[in-house]
């Protein structure tokens, strides 16, 4: 295993922890990230690409959901890759589910190189 | 999603959360699942395929762990390929770790063809 998978992400983990999303983008993500969604939603491509469109999703996201409660666990690393386990209780602000309290369960699979994430995968059931 | 994807990922989940990992591979493996490790181990190459090899692989499993409590949560789908945490208790029956109590902790990522499962990775961390 590259040690540099296990390092990248305990510290994307340490941050999501403490809420800071937009530092690990800062700080761990690569210029190039592609970030992929499990679906497509409303507005929002399933694929994005670029440190740019990925700082707007998570202001986005920030903006649109107060967050009572995130977890992060693992990582559990594979070679280059990655596994982090998610779980946040939130109340969406806007959009169809305005005001709905619900909790978002996930996991996501993230790709290292050259010591930055440059691929993010969430995986997650929509009913 | 392969709506097939789901379906899979909650058999396995609810077999593996039974203690009945003869009879997931028995009836969710294609014959030809790769399975791939994060690490070698002695006597054990990091990759095996065939599902003759990854019955050989549960059984020395099961012969060699003390299982006190298994947990499974997931699965977590995206496309043909999805998420399961597994955490175990388990004491070692024999090999360098005879007789110690561990926990396993790990993520596993799977991926379905015509609704058998061709390929599972394991992520985990070895200090």
């Amino acid at each position: 295993m590259n040690s540099s998978t296990m390092e990248v992400g305990r510290k994307l983990v340490e941050l999501c922890r403490q809420g800071k999303a937009m530092e690990a983008i800062n700080t761990l993500y690569s210029p190039n990230i592609v970030s992929i969604e499990a679906h497509s939603m409303p507005n929002m491509p399933q694929r994005m690409q670029g440190i740019a469109a990925i700082r707007g999703k998570a202001e986005w996201w920030e903006k649109n959901h107060a967050v009572h409660k995130g977890e992060a666990e693992g990582p559990w690393p594979h070679g280059d890759r990655f596994i982090v386990h998610f779980k946040y209780d939130v109340t969406a602000k806007a959009g169809p589910m305005a005001n709905q309290r619900m909790t978002l369960d996930e996991a996501a699979l993230y790709t290292v190189k050259d010591g930055k994430i440059v691929q993010e995968e969430f995986f997650y059931y929509m009913g």
